[in-house]
């Protein structure tokens, strides 16, 4: 986080895959609307289970951008 | 939360009347401009008082709804 | 909590109606095959919104019960 | 909360009917003693079972209030 | 999570390949006991080192599952 | 906690005399009807007061238990 | 902590022999000017140390005393 | 935060002068596009090094804005 | 922290100038009051908006004040 | 965790592939200089964004060694 | 604490016997390397079980010691 | 932090002036030994007082350090 004024986004990627394709999922679906996205938390890991098995995994991340300049 | 990628925002509702209305009230106010909201998940109850009594509550929520699909 | 061992264990019960019912339902249920149930703690409140309205609320709750000596 | 100092007592009001009548118990009672109540922020939430139901609900809250001008 | 009682327990995975890994048979060993697990969410993420390598991850996981309607 | 699957259960232990035995307490009457409990970690400790003295004390813990391979 | 309402106020003790000594001297102190003490919950334990030693504990607690009816 | 219904937003001030400093430049940008800003609060104090000294502070803050009435 | 048994209050200061300041204004207030104030701690930085810019700083401490010997 | 005295470091490690590649980075790099490495515990898991992409995972761990005898 | 620059250690210590045991032995063996100890912390309460008993307690502490001027 | 492996130190610095003087003089301080300070991070602000003023603050950071690659 180099100098500059930040605003961070929370939200929620899914797959069926694995943590990491849930995050990834989240920022390619937020990097279409938000320029300038610089790095990501993860706050929350959870899931949901079905026949006793992992359907999807569900990462909550907050994402940080920097806002531009006017 | 079915599969989907979601945001999540942070609202604070108020009502003279009780928690469940301030909730009810920054649900139907984000409602307006967000569609598809799915969720919501209370992270802090406060209020004020005025004369010995509670003037009225704030409840803070965050709130989750899915991106649409491009 | 007198005097005794007790065990905890979490619930989340769901409502239309308002969180305390969310509550009352989850002992109702916790009660039919526990007996001693003797406190309980609210550790989560969240819900389900449609058409821009809570569908229901989910409260999590850990209730304690005491160990029956042997 | 307006400019000036306030003090925070924290306190436990408990009632047989609601969360928020637990909250107005626990006010009403500050406010015998305590002028210029401003607001209060809940903590925990709590109560006793009995008999499979609640008995009562216990409600924690910080209140403040503000230090009078010398 | 729809309508319904569930009743959260907590596990710990282990598994010498992955994070992940571990979570899958938490779940796993789980559902052979529990049926209706609807979900999980991870609350802690550790492991054991030998000779300066992992050698095995071990997850804990809160996992809900619906209590059956009588 | 060697590789395997484990259950984490919440217990309160209670004693006239100190935390350690309110341990101890919580500890032996779980290992009645609990094979292979492994560890422990202490959440919370509390106790009642009566005539300006410690009552007893009351240590919450999770404990965790391996489960038995199929 | 059977119904009424209740003020919680925040002490530390020390003493040079154990943390429970120490949680038993604040608890004697308080006593003195407070009736009712009905509970108390650990917040925090920490320490001096001189000469490579455990000069005192000090505990903190939260204790909690029925206020009275007017 | 009089009556009314709020959106919480969270951004991230850097200044090389101060922690207040930071505090203001996050809040003059987010007034460029957010009328109504009515409060804020901390929650989280970092920054970047070098040469051993400070290089810039970095000031995360939750703003809060009252929505307008349709 | 030498030895001795203290109680420990929270205050909320305010300031239109700093961080600093407000704590010292909170702090001077206590002191009129209670005697042997020994230390304080940070718990929360707040603050107004208005106008796009910080109105005044609101900074909650606890602070700590040894309990004379009787 | 076997009987002895540990001393815990906390380490940040990171990678371009995944969480897991950057934990066993951290690890390998701490085990260099560190004897008898035992455990470890993730707190944090981020990373930095390039042209919306996750550029690398940061992690952070703690992990604890076990201090020699003399 | 006075006035000075700290630098904190944490430091897992374990005992048969009791809590404070585990503390003492865990400052006992720092000060073998590090002069100027001057305050711990606990951060956490753990421990072994074999054979339904308390195998050995495991207590997590910070540590601080004045680092000495150049 | 770019790409790298850290190590983090935790930091108590104190200032009879002001919160960032306390935390220039706790990085100067650890810049002497340790090359490659990178980042900070503020986890504690405390003080003392003494006649009703603070007499210094104390500040806990935690700062990051890249290891040299060998």
């Amino acid at each position: 986080m180099p100098d500059g004024i930040y605003k961070v986004v929370e939200l929620v990627g899914s797959s069926e895959e694995s943590v990491s394709k849930a995050i990834d999922r989240a920022i390619a679906k937020a990097a279409v609307t938000l320029r300038h996205l610089g790095w990501f938390e993860v706050t929350n890991v959870r899931g949901h289970i079905e026949n006793g098995k992992v359907a999807h995994y569900q990462v909550t991340i907050k994402a940080g951008f920097r806002l531009e300049d006017d």
